[in-house]
């Protein structure tokens, strides 16, 4: 936090993480100093206390709070910088709301380079300024070699809900139609193909994007959604299985319908993965009343990022809350959750 | 997030973290009933959304985040759970807030006894009780055995700046005067004590503690408060070094004004330690008006967490922005910030 010069400014092309960085001293400082504050730079951050303050307007706000621990850290369309602002943008605005600031708390392993950390740092700001969002306050520790794996990162949102919006996972009711912004498991695919061992090179990229533009649209054509989520870990599946048990219904949806990329299915069939498993970072599932659907996949669609949307399904009345799928034969599956592990660190 | 009974409720006795508790799928869905919302339930976290909601009036609002990676996780006086409570609730505090919201994000490493994460995550539901803020949304993720240390615990604050307060760490003036709340170092000796090869058996507790309520009784008696801090990682020595830079002031400290229990000082000389540079939990350093300075001491020491409080030193004009302090023996001392790691994995 000093204004002082430093004696030796970092070496971001030799350096390394120590204890010292997080210790609370002249180390901690000069790290915030010349990398986290130049990067992230706006008018809260520089307020340079523990916490940052700043105004609302009285109305309904929502907080929510996303740690990554995604590995590899660069991986093909995005790094955990991006990935970290995007995973809690969405999160924020899978309630309708503005995502506005952001916190960021850094766990480092001792022995991470300078560079690398300055590569996500800067990604992060980059992600952040593209949607809008100003990273205002945060915290950074370290830990000793082999207590960590390189770079955590904890994001919290905060953002503020338009009046008159109420979505919530509980208000899906049977009739509802069912719709995705896009193709689903490009993360997911994305992410395993650069992990050991798993080097077939697919050249699917991460979708990893901040929706809440998206979600803008979709407010202003039907303010009457009932839910959204991104379906990340667990993917789609595991998404609708939770919006079935919180609305207390049941769902259809159908296997020719859902929007998939040719490399992200023959990735799954060749590792024997189901795409419906798959994590996604720049997707979103709705439901709408039945009247609403259409014009809600009209706006979508009209969306950079919406451009493949579907509706892939609906929403029915089911004691169980069960969630099926017509098979593209023509036959009937259960898609329940996982109860093992897919992918581990997706995100 | 189901309703419905697992097959087999967790076993909190023998029962160990693997990764598919944060998979996304059952296992994880497990653990959040049976452990996360059993413990931290409020009406907020039960909308199983992926955010929290909630209604402000117009104000000024805070946040304040931190990453605890304290080792080791149970020590004298508190725990990882207690403490991420606490450290978050002063942080926002320290702003002259009411704090009312936390997230929760956890990283937990493949193999840890479940019954241990009962253990803290019931602490942490305790602190937060205490301390009146909700736990309303939160995170878990696994990193695999050898990735992670047990248990890294973010959290994030929000809280709920009352009318005309104005405190930052830029409103110093020469003149102000300075306190603290009470004894300095417990909490880095009550770990230190804990930590192998270190058990000396002080029988020192961490102070670790929620300090809002304090707050609230100061900036009623003295509402023009200039500034607050905690003194946690890097000691008082690093907070006022903090302060003096972002207030462009210089301060002198009195050492025979600092409260210190006797078994910090012998357990500091006896590890060659500086208890100026010793973290606290439940300490705060409080800077005023001179005129304001009596008063504040007298409603400090009115509160159960303020009865050792002491005027400590005052600020004074100083182009370089030292902090000095007049030692027990009459001489003059820079109290210089660390360069070093005194103390690693504090908090």
């Amino acid at each position: 936090m000093s204004k002082k010069p430093y004696i030796r400014p970092l070496d971001f092309k030799h350096g390394c993480i120590d204890l010292t960085h997080g210790s609370g001293g002249r180390a901690m400082a000069q790290l915030i100093d010349e990398l986290f504050l130049k990067a992230f730079d706006n008018p809260l951050l520089r307020q340079l206390n523990d916490q940052a303050a700043f105004d609302v307007p009285a109305g309904r706000m929502v907080m929510a709070t996303d740690s990554h621990v995604v590995t590899p850290l660069f991986f093909p369309g995005g790094d955990i910088g991006s990935l970290a602002v995007h995973g809690t943008v969405n999160d924020v605005a899978m309630s309708g709301a503005r995502p506005l600031y952001l916190a960021a708390g850094f766990i480092l392993e001792e022995g991470f380079p300078l560079g690398d950390l300055k590569r996500i740092v800067e990604s992060m700001a980059a992600a952040a300024e593209e949607a809008g969002v100003a990273i205002v306050t945060g915290d950074t520790k370290v830990v000793e070699q082999g207590k960590g794996d390189g770079v955590f990162i904890n994001t919290t949102g905060f953002g503020v809900v338009p009046p008159g919006i109420d979505i919530s996972g509980n208000r899906a009711r049977p009739g509802d139609r069912i719709l995705v912004n896009g193709t689903l498991g490009d993360h997911g695919v994305a992410i395993m193909s650069q992990r050991e061992n798993l080097s077939f090179g697919t050249g699917i990229e991460s979708d990893s994007v901040a929706l809440h533009g998206l979600v803008a649209a979709m407010v202003e054509t039907v303010p009457n959604l009932h839910c959204l989520r991104d379906p990340t870990r667990g993917g789609l599946a595991a998404t609708l299985n939770e919006l079935a048990q919180q609305s207390a219904v049941g769902m259809r949806i159908e296997e020719s319908s859902l929007p998939l990329r040719e490399g992200v299915r023959g990735a799954c069939e060749f590792l024997g993965l189901d795409p419906l498993y798959v994590a996604n970072e720049g997707k979103l599932v709705a439901i709408c009343a039945a009247e609403d659907a259409e014009p809600l996949l009209e706006a979508m669609r009209e969306h950079p990022l919406g451009r493949e949307a579907a509706i892939i399904g609906e929403v029915q009345e089911d004691p169980n809350h069960f969630v099926q799928m017509q098979t593209a034969f023509g036959g009937m599956r259960m898609v329940d959750w996982i109860s093992g592990e897919q992918l581990p660190r997706i995100c």
